[in-house]
């Protein structure tokens, strides 16, 4: 079922030593969806939406750092690059979220990107939830990765 | 805009030394759909798939109590209680995740079921990405809160 | 000497559960020394300035959170409020911060706030050391204290 | 202004794959001023005195390894060395702190003596503020920087 | 079987809301065995000595805080007292290490005194390592409780 | 002593960089010794027993990421494979942890296998404590190290 299993359908963290270093590369998206009001006023914010939108992001790019701590069996990444970008979507009352995470290691850093744009929707609802709080995010998913034995991926959207 | 904003706009963790001291609660909901024969697998399995969704369950519960590290503005609450529940739907091809968070104190706790229910999706993602990288977390979203000044709030769904 | 320092010589961290629960408030202020030419630019800057100060801010409210995983004796406090403030002094080549805590708890909150404007400086640092790494980040210091049994404190300045 | 800022002017952890592997090496200083009479205490004191200075080192060899933490945007760094030194200077009334960190890395090592020395000095306020609140941290700075591109950094005092 | 299990059988963080605030109060106790020659060598050091077990002294008393970290289904506690204390026994070649800790809360604080004399322990084995491989941290026990609805414990030895 | 201490007697983080990049591998046992109800009832529980052992599995894997953390004087280390295994032995009325660490580094990782062994048996104390609070942790110790510069360790039992 899942490689994270040991023989004995016990958790652990896969061996990974034998894998080459190379250049690990992983993008993720994610959307937050909110009433057409609350898109509105993010969007026609100055300071203010420049404040809550650096926060989100430094909430990925800290999180990101993170992962290991976060996701049980996560090896340790030495992170060489991680971007988060925040684009409000005033027609569909959302925020898109990308993350694109990068290291020279044997293992993959999708998980990081995937941390990275959840930390930043969960930031963003916590910043806005006094206005709007039953805004969702969701959409949280791998749209591209790269360096692993297991090829290029590119989501099909 | 937000509460997180000063008057000047800038962010800062709001002053919640007024508030009374009240039992806060807070139920969250996501899903995470997958290929149906992933569902299959993971509802078919009987060790393994309990230390998956054991995991999972676990990372929900930890990530929850680390909430102030994750989102930025956060206060530190002293959690009274945290579960997280997942329950396989293999109709719908997904896991449903559900968690509740309670604590006595000035202050919310609707971001730790947040981080709760995406802590745990982002888990099963990590390990069962190996089989099916389509995976998407979504619908993560406040289904209860209560013990507040804004009274009792349920998500119609 | 010091009362973190047991009858036997030995650190501890201190007993404080005799100390009744007040509102414990403390502000710090520090100031990062740059050349003229670094002030300048900060100053001049418009969005990439917000993004350098907001960064340090969160910088600082979030270390102040950590304060107790980084001062080796002090007691975990649910701090009640955190703001940092930074303001651009371009005549004296330099950055003043000022850093408030409060929480209502049996222990004062100095530590969070001298925490907080240390970890905004420094921050600060990081982000301009491209530009003039000879910056010195001084002055650290407490500026105001109320809420324990040792009264008022207002540095004289 | 900045290259932790992107083109479009927001926050990032800056791409480091394409750098080197070399020995990164950075020794960091800050003094801490106090009265006469706590100085004199300080270098009086015997086994207290020790215990005190290595609570200091700890926190400040310990904050080290966190650097990633606590400054948004720097990058995890498998640190190969970290010693922080103490010298108390009765005649200043002050104790002067110099830390030296090294790592075989893509990237420098100044932020991590940096957090290292300010970790100390706030761990040494805290420890003696009881009986001197006034204490001031300052001169935090780069002394001495080796291992990057920039080539190697003394700086002039 | 345990109270952290649900009535479903899986794991959560138990409420403890309903409980009341008091006094908890726990102390806990390990050894660690070693060469007598190792034993001797650290009792007849001096300043050496000093700030090897001061440095198991401070990891203890940092570790204790981080148990909720630690132990997964822990609740944040906020510590008002923690003591460790180390005691060389050159005479059955052992290190006797004691942890005191304590807390107004809802409940009990035996994790916080059993990660500090295991934490404490694994230092000093991590310090003396080099010269003594083969030491054995045991007794990792609880001696004390009081505060809570189960009443005073006392181990019997 | 110990060469975690400079020549000046003080405690450093010691300096490796002139070690070689190898395969680190350590193997450490700890053994939790019970009422032999407990036991019985934790042998022949299923379904609980699976979420009890599992979680004690998954403490100890994530506290061998957190070493550094814990073990003030604890390089980091990007850690290739952890695996964490119980084994109750009803017979001693006992649990019988062992855990094996693996990362390609500079320096072993004996303290992170030493830590899983233990952060396993705490947990695992936490999760049985209301059933039986005299459980003893004992016998943590390092069965296996190979990859340094210091042969291969193998310790006779």
């Amino acid at each position: 079922l899942s490689s994270h299993l040991s023989e004995r359908g016990e958790v652990h963290m896969v061996s990974v030593e034998g894998k080459p270093t190379t250049l690990r590369r992983a993008v993720a998206g994610a959307t937050i969806q909110m009433r057409p009001e609350t898109a509105r006023r993010l969007a026609a914010g100055d300071t203010p939406k420049g404040e809550v939108l650096a926060t989100a992001r430094l909430a990925g790019i800290m999180a990101a750092k993170r992962t290991p701590e976060l996701i049980p069996l996560c090896h340790g990444v030495a992170l060489t690059h991680v971007a988060v970008e925040l684009s409000i979507d005033e027609a569909a009352a959302a925020v898109h979220i990308t993350a694109t995470a990068e290291a020279m290691d044997r293992t993959g850093v999708e998980m990081e990107a995937m941390v990275a744009v959840s930390a930043a929707g969960l930031t963003l609802y916590d910043m806005l939830k006094g206005i709007d709080r039953a805004m969702v995010l969701g959409s949280v998913r791998l749209l591209e990765k790269s360096g692993g034995r297991s090829g290029h991926f590119r989501r099909e959207e």
